[in-house]
């Protein structure tokens, strides 16, 4: 009987997850029922709602102890059973932390054969940058000539933020921890701008670089960044949460203390998850699938080599030491 | 030469406004030029924003020592050199604290002549129900059958927010001061029920009041009260802030501590002024008239008699003396 390898999520972290979170099993490859098929996983996602999920996220996404880790993947169809998938195409969806996968064809992505790598399809043609693109055009309501700024800048989801909103003739102004990512982001990915977090507080960098003040902000990260850019905002500004990822490892909530200024200025603050609009979501792709076709995106990739460096991925992506998409290369 | 009084803004105040921060003064009555009428002041509107304007606000709005106190009133025009407007038509505009005032024919509002009391066309059909009509409409989203909470549930502009909502068919659950608040707001203005904040920390009622959660969260206090609140939000909450009430007479700035929430449950949140969209402001109030007329709105009013009686009236309100509008009747 043929089997492949799964990653369990087996203990809760306190902080930063560690390697001991995470077991790895040889389970049995199932066979693909009528209506299925069976994938060799290529490449995984990594990303920050892992953390949230194997603690304080909502109860019904919250991780159990012995659970296959979750996350999207993208891999080749070796045996199919569904009419409109067959042997060779390359999907995407969401895998789980395993290097086969029996998946139904609800939900499952066949990928254009130009797209290649296989892992654009989870970055920024893919989940990242459809959570750019749906935060800045249904959640914040950019237009053109707006200022935007965007936190974990030279991250998956930031990087795309960035630049779908220069493409949008935005002005753009990233905040990144480190000057190499704050040259990656304004030399490589055209943002206007870029704020150094980890070169001391940030109000009065933010307060040159933005000039006027803030239309938009896209949030990867919360807490005290949040704070500096609400007190940037224009009236009329509008705020996309997407991620709070200086809240993930910490258990202190340390509490917004500029919420007055939602009502001084009539700001809108609104968290959302691109899932929750499967149209827009599939419209967002085809649109940046068009835009790299176009040679208008750039991307760079943080590559983990082997299934089981995959927790090590996690681990390094929470730390901030991608640039780009964090994904694990498992073919 | 005929006179008439003002009452200037002179003090800062430290905390609870008091009565030294204004002083009365004699002024000469300025005749109206043309396109312009004399109003007579019957009556002033008494709201939170006021405090708001005294310090903290917005540069912009923030009052100058020695300038006319700031607010919307109600009166009878005596004089017009307009030629939409006539000797003994009722009107309402921002007269600002004065017994007799010269306004140009923007922003004068013509009121029915069946409005009677003009107070009502500073409250419940006015600036405090139009306020209550756009927060839940316009910012809210609110859809029939949502369960909306509405703190300063027996102000002028909860009542409204909780009394809109009962026409939509939502489950209104108030929040107010005191028992007999409580009883009011239930019995008077039918709501479906009230949680009393006096009584101690409102977690526990709140979250038996509101069931599997909260829909919509008109604000108009801040604070731990919107803390509270966020905890029972449903997905896709949806949060007009009004007011913060709650930080208006403090510096300390307690933080909001479950930001966390936006992202987990999609919340929306929104700071609003009924005044930066005329068109949908006067629609409300159109809509409220009809409402009025068809006796589906009940309010009540708080009334200091007498011009000079407008500070203690304020800092009554400040304090969460007043039923419903609060009010200075001046003639």
């Amino acid at each position: 009987m043929s089997t492949h390898r799964e990653i369990k999520f087996v203990r809760s972290p306190a902080g930063l997850p560690t390697e001991d979170c995470f077991s790895v099993a040889d389970v049995p490859t199932p066979e693909p029922g009528v209506g299925e098929v069976l994938v060799e996983t290529h490449v995984l996602s990594i990303d920050p709602y892992m953390r949230r999920a194997m603690s304080g996220a909502r109860p019904e996404y919250r991780l159990k102890h012995g659970a296959t880790m979750i996350g999207r993947g993208a891999g080749i169809v070796v045996k199919s059973r569904h009419p409109d998938f067959k042997e060779g195409d390359a999907v995407q969806s969401e895998f789980g932390w395993r290097e086969r996968v029996v998946l139904k064809g609800e939900g499952l992505r066949k990928l254009a054969p130009d797209l290649k790598p296989l892992s654009l399809s989870l970055g920024i043609v893919g989940q990242s940058g459809a959570t750019a693109y749906v935060g800045l055009h249904d959640i914040a309501g950019m237009k053109s000539g707006d200022t935007v700024v965007v936190s974990a800048a030279a991250g998956a989801v930031g990087s795309a933020v960035g630049q779908i909103a220069g493409i949008n003739n935005c002005c753009v102004i990233g905040i990144a921890g480190g000057p190499e990512k704050c040259r990656h982001v304004v030399d490589e990915l055209g943002f206007n701008s870029c704020v150094d977090y980890m070169a001391g507080p940030i109000d009065k960098a933010l307060a040159e670089a933005v000039g006027d003040g803030v239309d938009v902000y896209f949030d990867n990260v919360g807490g005290e960044i949040l704070e500096a850019v609400l007190d940037q905002t224009k009236d009329g500004a509008r705020v996309a949460i997407c991620g709070q990822i200086s809240h993930y490892n910490s258990d202190v909530k340390a509490g917004l203390r500029n919420v007055h200024l939602l009502l001084d200025r009539s700001i809108k603050i609104q968290g959302f998850r691109v899932g929750s609009d499967l149209e827009r979501r599939d419209f967002a792709l085809e649109q940046l699938l068009q835009w790299w076709r176009d040679g208008k995106l750039n991307f760079r990739e943080t590559v983990s080599d082997g299934f089981d460096s995959a927790p090590a991925a996690l681990i390094n992506m929470l730390q901030g030491g991608n640039y780009g998409k964090q994904v694990v290369r498992v073919v």
